[in-house]
């Protein structure tokens, strides 16, 4: 296992070095997969994962069937040049990658979304004669600078049914919860100045925020929420403005704050003029009774990101930001020079859905899927060894790790060839190079035969 | 006509002025539009838009009934401090917000978009149960780092139309045009460097290079193309990388550039070594046959962006790079951590509108509503006493002015009372606080009984 838990990016580090010494030169074929697993007793998955790494580093491109060629990298658009934004976040773009690849035969554990079937009783595949139904001119227009006012104005009461009061002026409709992030940072942080998330956290933030140029500070997170004491340190040092934090259903971890912690967590906040951006993708799945800083806060020092992606579908790209109306108005500014406008198609589809009769239904076959796949993927997982970060009762993740598996990435390429997946813990990690035990598993996924079958066997623990 | 033509910027540039030295304190009331008016001699017109001026500008808060505030622009979401990107684009925003403004009942002849009734025959209302049945699983999930692959398939097919060859590797899906210039903004250019646009040019995509923070600097555009003497001066001086330009239909003065010049700004970009980037969302209501830089280049130094805003429908938001293979793969990447995905959903929908038999006719139908309507806005414009920028067969738009109208702005005010806008040319200008006689006019709304009713009327000249 040695050579396994040693990592692709050990060799990829190598080899990018080699390169850059000029061991390679430009237009020059690296040595075959052949070669290099039998040279430098690496496994055959790994040096794969090396030479992606190195594309996606920009250092080498592969011809078909021929190997991989070192390219030019003083080239005009290099990304490993410091100013360059996708270079700082280059062995995130790896990841990525990753996870954007579909292949329908794969169990994918690793995956962040409800499995279809669950999203499937949202019925988007019928509700488009009354999208068109609402108004055909505005099919054809960039509407609304906030986005669709129906919508937003559905928006109002379903966070009034979480505990946050607003009205449509506070509430600005986005491209999925990653452009409400991505207008946050923009709008907010000079590059270079510090922001806070979740250690472990949501990756594509991290990369969202390494193109950005800020410095990112992880606070670790715990069974009841952010690391308090930690935090305190960190904000006496840097005195940073905004904390990505995501309280309920914690991506990866799976972990919902506490009643006590969001409180001393508001009055941090509060002491050293910090404003907490709640990242609360998970809303639908989850009970609405749990502890949400916008709810105790009334987004004073809060600002709210949610999404439709986990409830009803990531291909229409909704989500929204509920912050205060001053607030709102600039990033709706912001959204505006940036992209003119969310989609009102897509809106106007989602705002559909909610209004049929069988939402609710929907939404409450979706809990009680994710309740009974926790509970169900709990035992699994116990069964099979599983030591487990924390435990909630409704969960889209699960957070676990096995005695004797030191590096979960050496299972995630182990069960490669049995195409299913698993996301290891160090991609979760502020510093993505280290290495971790722990793994985040889909609840959704871990039910599933195969994967039942491979917790049986314990291939690696 | 004093009053009008010295404009609202220069009353709220005075008023932001004193606000700034004190002259009015946090959360003390402004003057009343009564008081204003009387005290310093402008027009009603001319207070109001300078109070939302600085509305945009954070500067001050409208009360329902009790007149605007002075905020506090210490606070910590100044957008006026130097590093924030928004306030760095605080004009463009106030011109942005107007544009988004939706009143059915207006004469939009400031509108960049084509009427609704010449989009209708996409038939963008029918498709839907085609798209679901194209696979329902897909609909709930992110999919392709690049978007979806048939799309892109149609791409090439488009593309190879006029004359640009491409394989689907090349071409990156975004959430509309202006994604696709914010990525390659992103891309490319360190804050701080200069980029070159088109003067009179697309203020969106000048908002994005100030919130970007890069130097804009800007290239006058003639009746044939940029002007290449003033250009190579630029480059000589600047050594920018990149140069924004419309080739075909240009917004705003909708001029084509000629076959000679456009090989000419070729070989300056090789011999400087610069990038074009091709803006063409006008593609579909233009002849085939004009010149394109990217057909005569093959995008080697040129990028190509598209988008079916213009032709099918701006709330789908579905856009399009066409660049070499290994920026393409790049720029997949970057959108991925920036949006994780552009919209699977509609890219779907305008899939299944491509495939309709009809599609080809909608789009017949479409170039000669064109034709009809500059062959028909030309004479009325004429007959009014307009002179021509330049005199294309088919345009969106028309670029004119009148003799005695010295700031299209006058007209531009004026006519909002009665609910016609047009949109005047200063807008256009890298340098917004300038005055022009040009204005820009929708030629699909100049055949519109009303404004030529007004054409008649010859209000301010």
């Amino acid at each position: 296992m040695a050579t396994l838990l040693a990592g692709f990016k050990i060799l990829a580090d190598s080899l990018e070095r080699e390169i850059r010494q000029g061991a390679y030169k430009v237009g020059e074929k690296l040595p075959s997969l052949r070669e290099i697993t039998r040279e430098r007793a690496y496994g055959k998955n790994t040096v794969v994962a090396a030479f992606e790494l190195l594309v996606a580093r920009g250092l080498v491109e592969p011809r078909r069937g021929a190997g991989f060629y070192v390219k030019d990298i003083a080239a005009p658009a290099d990304m490993d040049t410091p100013e360059h934004g996708l270079g700082r976040a280059k062995d995130i773009v790896w990841l990525i990658r990753e996870q954007l690849k579909d292949d329908p035969q794969a169990i994918r554990a690793a995956d962040g979304m409800p499995p279809a079937e669950w999203l499937a009783g949202a019925r988007l595949d019928r509700v488009h004669h009354k999208v068109a139904r609402g108004g055909l001119g505005a099919l054809f227009s960039y509407g609304n600078r906030y986005g669709y006012l129906p919508l937003r104005q559905q928006l109002v009461r379903k966070l009034g049914g979480l505990g946050i009061e607003t009205d449509p002026r506070q509430i600005l409709l986005t491209h999925g919860a990653n452009q409400a992030m991505d207008l946050v940072l923009r709008y907010m942080i000079p590059p270079g100045a510090t922001v806070l998330v979740d250690d472990p956290g949501y990756y594509f933030l991290f990369g969202k925020l390494k193109v950005h140029g800020a410095e990112i500070a992880g606070i670790p997170r715990l069974a009841d929420g952010p690391d308090l004491e930690v935090l305190e340190q960190v904000l006496i040092r840097k005195r940073p403005r905004l904390f990505f934090v995501q309280s309920i259903g914690h991506n990866p971890t799976g972990s919902d704050i506490s009643a006590d912690k969001a409180r001393r967590l508001l009055a941090l906040a509060e002491k050293y003029n910090l404003l907490l951006v709640e990242m609360d993708p998970l809303a639908d799945l989850k009970p609405h009774e749990q502890t949400r800083l916008s709810a105790l806060d009334q987004l004073q020092r809060t600002i709210y990101i949610g999404t439709f992606s986990k409830s009803l579908s990531a291909a229409l790209r909704v989500g929204f930001i509920a912050c205060s109306s001053d607030m709102a108005s600039e990033l709706a500014d912001l959204k505006s020079i940036v992209h003119v406008s969310s989609s009102e198609y897509a809106e106007r589809t989602v705002d559909t859905i909610l209004r049929e009769r069988t939402y609710a239904k929907h939404i409450s076959a979706l809990k009680s899927h994710v309740a009974q796949a926790t509970a169900q993927s709990r035992r699994l997982l116990a069964d099979a060894g599983a030591h487990f970060f924390c435990d909630p009762q409704e969960s889209l993740y699960m957070w676990v790790r096995f005695d004797g598996l030191d590096d979960s990435l050496a299972l995630s390429e182990y069960l490669t060839a049995e195409q299913i997946t698993v996301a290891p813990g160090r991609i979760f990690s502020v510093n993505p190079g280290g290495v971790s035990p722990w793994m985040r598993l889909n609840t959704g996924i871990v039910v599933h035969e195969k994967f039942q079958a491979m917790l049986k066997r314990r291939p690696l623990w």
